[in-house]
């Protein structure tokens, strides 16, 4: 069957774009974490919307199910193939020009995310999502997850970013809307519905994108304060004087010690060792540091940078910490979210459990949208059930199994924790009308119908 | 039949909540442009969302359709019923308190515009989106239309501002995301589609809505330009500026002459009379006023004002259009919008259209969404003719039949120059995944299946 299919796909894509040596799939059969092994029929590269019509109406024929990857960044599990064709999407990596007089873009869904951001600077503008994979990470894995990342708290997620899509429904057919109407009420928003649908319902080819005015000015403060409590208070002060706040992020005494002791890092402030940590950073057309630096002047710890390599510094303390906790073992990392108000509790929640189980925590997250990351160190990989007590705890307090990895394979069993029985029968319902044969990505997100 | 079912919701919601006196279901038949004159079984207040649910069992039942209304001020005859059940939201009116930590509030579908924005400045906040409507539209009609209104420039429209929604599903399943989480990637983002659906898939009971720091400072300016072109690059530049641009209105020559006709007010730049005029408002934490001073100092003709007096004074000009316009005639309201760049050419068409039909054009909008107000003044109401011609022109320049009212039954006809059949085709199956009995306000937006 692998022989017949690769002989079709290869009179569409061309005998190149078709993968099927076992050592060059097996590239694409693991995912990044590495916790997550699978098997690909093959591995196809179309290079237009058209081809990738093509290859889904050859595996819609059969069928056989598709599993679409860009970077294979993701953490999840939700680009691995279980006996699918895996359609790589890194030959769809055209930048059409910057529209500066609606500043936005039209980028091919295999574009990384650096070659957009300097695809944007060159015309003088920014694209406002930024995360530390964006030298692989793909436009296309972006929107299939709304990825997150370093500034959602000032410009939201990729949903806010994606204008419009051009993607390829199961069967081939091809939804394109990317004029970049700003405003455009003709019916429901089916881009905005691919958005973080993990590529389930069809497959995104081309992303219209919104870029923002580059800052003038930028200013990071690197704060001790007493506890979670102080830096949901202090972010939530920064935030309402309305100087730009892009990022608030909160770590913890023992993870600082452990950034130190594994990187080397001497600690930000001498001796003083405060319980907690929170990095803010301010961005705009009008210099913020004087209005930052007076409102972080009552705090007994604090050190200011404008330039790019004192932010540098600073941030370092915080971004070392994935670093620096891979070197102690293999985490299971949890990535929740509550609402802001409840951090205080949740966090020392979940430190508690995980520390009465023996286990390693190492806490940090992004104070505004509530989002933690809880990284749990000691356990057999494969046991979850410390991973279901946390998530357990975090919709007990209001909040999510998942703030921005997604659900993939690895989160599908407590989906039910986030999702009422009407929520997942209407996304089931949503995911029929998309994929009647169950095509796309089975098993992730939903449970798939079964395969053949 | 009527008289089964009144009696039945009578029993759910209360008989002082039950509407059947024709005088008064009458007022619930006619929308607010008087254009469209429909027919209700009777009226059905509910109070809560478990009274909603058991009202959509009760008409699921038998079956009857059912359109949701709120303030019934929507332009496109979305809301008007068709021998169906009226189910009126406006006893959805709680408030509840500003939850500051996460500047957000969660109210009910009922509540106006004007009161959730007051509600939001005792908390010291503000809510995003203003409109004309403000005393009588409600947050589930302008959840169901993505209202647009004077800041989507800066803000977005409705959509933006939805942090989660509570809808019940017309077999009477309650789907509630009112966490108000900023990050959480579980699957479809269900609330995302309901905005914009047009009451079509669900009813909304309850909005949990972003809010904004009001801005310090805030100051408009009135230009005289050259033309829409030149409208175009001025508002450019000033959003590039970044200094908080929140409003770019334009307006022509023509039409300013008949506000100052119709309303009595003074021309703004006395005899010099320019071929069209661009209002731009700016505000932010810092004062604005010196560099957008310094940004429009090179027009020939300008005004600044950073006091609500002469802000007013200001914006009369333009915000007086809709009233003078009313006044020599009953207008086809066209409202579309496409690329910005494209507007100057846009708009030019547009106008020898209208004028070579012998109709009158007045023609105002908001450049930076590329949204134009297409008045057409002389031609037979019901002679829809001119009307395709303009939306016709506005998709072959890259735009959309509808901007920010919606399709409603007005504009169904024209649905199609909008979006392709693979879309359409996409819309319908998730109309039916949604509402697979076709119950909730059939005919609008998509065509519906023969009711009963």
């Amino acid at each position: 069957v692998t022989g017949a299919l690769a002989s079709e796909l290869a009179d569409v894509v061309g005998p190149a774009h078709v993968l099927t040596a076992r050592d060059v799939v097996a590239g694409y059969e693991v995912d990044w974490t590495g916790r997550w092994h699978g098997r690909a029929s093959l591995v196809v590269r179309p290079g237009t919307a058209e081809e990738v019509a093509a290859v889904l109406r050859a595996c819609a024929a059969r069928p056989i199910p598709v599993v679409a990857q860009g970077g294979n960044t993701g953490l999840v599990g939700g680009a691995v193939p279980f006996d699918a064709v895996v359609l790589s999407t890194t030959r769809l990596s055209e930048l059409q020009p910057v529209d500066e007089g609606s500043a936005q873009m039209t980028v091919g869904a295999g574009v990384t995310l650096s070659a957009l951001q300097q695809h944007a600077e060159g015309a003088g503008l920014a694209f406002a999502v930024d995360l530390a994979a964006r030298d692989t990470a793909t436009v296309g894995g972006m929107v299939a997850t709304n990825a997150g990342g370093l500034h959602v708290l000032r410009h939201g997620p990729m949903r806010a970013q994606v204008a419009g899509l051009e993607a390829v429904l199961p069967d081939g057919r091809v939804i394109s809307r990317l004029a970049g109407l700003l405003k455009d009420n003709t019916g429901y928003d089916l881009s905005g519905l691919l958005v973080g649908s993990e590529g389930t319902l069809a497959i995104v080819t081309s992303a219209r994108l919104r870029l923002v005015p580059p800052p003038a000015a930028r200013v990071t403060a690197l704060l001790g304060v007493s506890g979670t409590e102080e830096a949901v208070a202090r972010t939530a002060s920064v935030w309402r004087a309305g100087i730009g706040l892009e990022a608030a992020e909160l770590f913890y005494d023992d993870g600082l010690a452990l950034v130190c002791s594994m990187t080397g890092l001497a600690p930000p402030f001498g001796r003083r060792r405060p319980p907690a940590y929170l990095l803010l950073e301010c961005a705009g057309p009008q210099d913020p540091t004087a209005a930052l630096a007076e409102l972080v002047a009552d705090a007994a710890d604090s050190a200011v940078a404008g330039d790019a390599r004192g932010r540098a510094a600073l941030w370092a303390y915080r971004e070392r910490h994935t670093e620096a906790i891979g070197a102690i073992g293999v985490p299971h990392k949890l990535d929740v979210s509550v609402p802001p108000g409840v951090l205080p509790r949740f966090a020392a929640e979940a430190r508690r459990l995980i520390e009465a189980a023996g286990a390693r925590a190492v806490l940090f997250g992004h104070v505004a949208d509530g989002n933690l990351h809880v990284n749990v160190v000691g356990p057999d990989p494969e046991d979850n059930t410390l991973d279901g007590a946390v998530l357990r705890a975090a919709v007990r307090h209001g909040g999510t199994i998942s703030a921005e990895h997604g659900i993939g394979r690895a989160k599908t069993p407590w989906l039910e924790l986030s999702r009422s029985p009407a929520e997942l029968a209407t996304m089931t319902a949503i995911k029929a009308a998309f994929d009647p044969a169950g095509l796309l990505n089975p098993g992730v997100l939903l449970p798939g119908p079964p395969a053949g």
